[in-house]
């Protein structure tokens, strides 16, 4: 005996969430019979969707958002001549909200790793090389992680800057050595920031 | 800054899921996004339309199904003459997974809690008077939890009970098989020494 069909079904599928396994399935699939209301599940239902429908990546910078420009590009507010370069936009949200950066981002969405198949191409760097040539760009601060990956990935970008007129920097070692940028604390950011070391 | 609208909206439906907090919402959220297609989060979306919309309780015990009566009270390989009392289809889950139980179940959907505003009226209890006048039930095993609710309810189906010609039991509480005497806890140790049974 197994669970009904369509409760065996959305197991499965909830099961494609990070780290979700059968038991957690289980037990999220089971709540969502059992303690929601119609329009809670109905909601939860269409907020996957809408977000998956509306969602890109900003054309400028990479980010995700829900217009064509993202808030942070948009804004009039933010130091042009900096940009943060991140491995995904959950690292801007999390620098964000430390509160302390006020330059621009440019989200690679990726980094480089040819033992998952991604190369030069498949991470969003020709629009950080343009961005350099057509803007007043003065600082790159390099804020991939420190993985074997993020770091060849910041050493690449530095050496492809390396005769350009721009400061290249990498964010500096405030940042616990292994964590993820998602795991670090405010404060930790921010120092991070502040000490970045020139390449 | 925080998520765009659409992204931020989806974080905070998935905190409904049960132990899902900030971060994990982000995470999921991140990953329906970044990493899954659109068919895939469109059958995330399905699978819980669908599983809300197609999935009731049994008529007879109140355990989740897809059809009008579920497939043990279906069954004619079951033992008619007992009837398995559990707080939640989860339960039978369980016990059918073990293997050896081979009656019938009655599902509370929930337990005696007058904290929450559980009353009698509002666990499947009328449905079981119903079925042990109407049927050749011999024996009612309870196996509610071990939490003072459960307790409260076996009590009481148990008292409900008394001048009915079915027996009726009490699963028994010991010391999981397979676990150390250590990892046992002082309640569980207590049980277990209080139902040891003669050789």
């Amino acid at each position: 005996m197994s669970f009904p069909k369509s409760l065996e079904n959305l197991v499965e599928q909830l099961k494609v969430l990070p780290g979700v396994g059968r038991k957690t399935a289980e037990r999220y699939a089971l709540h969502i019979i059992n303690k929601l209301d119609q329009e809670q599940s109905n909601q939860i239902a269409d907020a996957i969707q809408v977000a998956k429908n509306k969602i890109k990546h900003c054309s400028i910078c990479g980010n995700l958002t829900d217009d064509d420009v993202c808030d942070i590009c948009q804004s009039n507010s933010r130091d042009e001549s900096t940009i943060l370069v991140v491995e995904n936009s959950k690292d801007v949200f999390s620098i964000e909200n430390a509160n302390q950066y006020k330059g621009l981002y440019h989200v690679l969405n990726g980094v480089l790793s040819p033992m998952d198949g991604m190369g030069i191409e498949d991470i969003n760097l020709d629009s950080l090389w343009k961005r350099i040539t057509d803007d007043k760009v003065r600082e790159i601060i390099i804020a991939t992680s420190s993985t074997p990956e993020g770091e060849t990935t910041a050493l690449y970008i530095s050496r492809v800057l390396k005769d350009i007129d721009v400061t290249v920097s990498r964010i500096g070692y405030g940042v616990p050595v292994g964590l993820n940028l998602e795991y670090a604390d405010d404060l930790t950011l921010s120092k991070a920031i502040e000490n970045r070391k020139k390449y």
